[in-house]
């Protein structure tokens, strides 16, 4: 009987382990809990990047390269779109629109962003559970040397330039989780926080009021996204240093406050796993970059494997 | 000096006799007034197909065979959208789904129907004027044997198949005539109906409160768009007959009632000619059928030739 699993998850990273672990878990043994602070309204449609990574990726639509939108992908509703003077910075693909334009119908329409959930992992043939973290309106705003920033004008438009002085998921206080959430949390027997930017993907997730209890109850493991001091692909690492803190999986573990049982860190960074079981974590060393499937599958097994003795460890003190 | 014109028009022949007009009048002598009955909303798009087929026109877009839509399309969007379950009896390109986008932002943000074809016109560099027939809310409907259809419905998921019985305009009579339009109508020396379908083309705009007076106060010249018989594209002969009319240049005229002064009929109904005098009203023969674009300059020419005879006429009784 395989272990009953939540990964917490957002962007690429993200995305890849959760792909890992749909491969090794049956349906009913994981659910994939997603950030939605990144989600915005752009030219009237409703632009989830989290959650249509996680799906892209899940149902082996995503590119292979760019860490975003879908894979043979074409370009002439954005050239259009620029030829018709409207905006080009958000790039929007010709396959990846039709997704969009569906999914705004379908709010319009009055349907829960839970149910246009299933509704396109249905479609996708994506047998696992996604959840949005909340279905009310989180933003996360970026505070920069420039000012607050929308995260994606930060991310896309601004590629990550200004330097970040703090961030703010804005509706959070109000927001209550999605549908599922919960009970998902507290059926969880461990929660996986995976290799996403825990600033702007994993932070907006603990922000909706009741799930950093939720998971604070429940044996947690996480998958470092800094590798020797660096992220694989986004800002993460950026935004530990412009925060004063040396990015490492130790400033991971401290980020995340004493959520973590366990961690699984690269072998790069082998020399930490002291300074890291001082601090009462179980650590596994493991090979943390996923460049290809095969990677996903080997590191959603290692962090399984290490979430097992983080939960017999907690059972059997 | 160039006599100053207005054109209705709706659909493909409308928009090829537009496409002439405005190659032989400079912008400040037409204006074109184009039927918006068969707007629809479609997947929470506002779609406009009558002017998207002027604008595509006038712009050198539109797909030589088709008749609606845009060359060089691509169809990744309609294609994932099918795959993701949505509908797919409307053909979206991916270029066209652009304007339709851009164009329903930004009436959600406010802007007035005419200024969006403004705008649309001066990016696609089209100087002449296009005017929607009205900015309020009109819908075609066709009554048939099966009942009640919308515009779209009838003439795109139905094929034209069911038995047309009658029409109507919905909110026709509420509405108001588009910014601009009794201006350019009073202003007109001379007001072309170009040789769209009389029943659903050009019955919407004249259906608009004041529009049909307007009309009728100038010299009016009609370019039949019945040849021998036949529509050259789309189901105004088969209208015609199934609501009990022989269709032909004739029947045009009826149609329009005492609205013409002239007409311009093609060669192959030159036979015609001496009931249409009979009648009063004034003929041209000529080709109607416009295969190449020097075809559509051809009719225009010979329609304000026409039209400036009718114009004396009234003049010097």
């Amino acid at each position: 009987m395989a272990l009953r699993v939540v990964a917490l998850a957002g962007g690429v990273g993200g995305a890849k382990l959760a792909d890992g672990l749909a491969a090794v878990l049956p349906p009913q043994s994981l659910t994939i809990i997603v950030n939605t602070g990144d989600d915005f309204e752009h030219l009237g449609l409703a632009i989830w990047p989290d959650l249509d990574t996680v799906m892209y990726t899940l149902a082996g639509l995503a590119h292979p390269k760019t860490g975003w939108g879908r894979r043979d992908e074409t370009w002439n509703f954005l050239q259009t779109l620029g030829e018709l003077g409207g905006p080009t910075w958000f790039r929007l693909g010709d396959r990846d629109t039709a997704l969009h334009v569906l999914r705004t119908q379908q709010l319009r329409a009055g349907a829960r962003p839970a149910d246009v959930v299933e509704g396109l992992c249905r479609q996708l043939g994506i047998p696992h559970t996604l959840l949005p973290m909340t279905e009310d309106r989180v933003r996360t705003m970026v505070a920069t040397d420039d000012g607050e920033l929308p995260f994606q004008e930060y991310f896309v438009a601004r590629a990550c330039e200004p330097k970040v002085r703090g961030f703010r998921f804005d509706g959070a206080e109000s927001s209550a989780p999605g549908r599922g959430v919960l009970e998902a949390l507290h059926a969880a027997e461990v929660i996986i926080v995976c290799p996403s930017n825990p600033w702007v993907s994993i932070d907006p997730i603990l922000a909706v009021p009741g799930i950093r209890e939720a998971v604070a109850s429940r044996p947690v493991v996480a998958v470092s996204p800094i590798i020797a001091g660096e992220a694989v692909r986004g800002p993460a690492a950026k935004i530990f240093r412009e925060m004063g803190i040396e990015p490492s999986p130790l400033a991971v573990a401290e980020h995340y406050g004493g959520l973590l049982g366990g961690m699984v860190i690269d072998r790069a960074d082998a020399a930490l796993r002291p300074a890291l079981e001082s601090r009462g974590l179980r650590v596994r060393v493991a090979q943390t970059l996923m460049r290809k499937p095969a990677d996903r599958r080997a590191l959603a097994e290692a962090a399984l494997d290490h979430a097992t003795s983080v939960v017999n460890e907690k059972v059997t003190p």
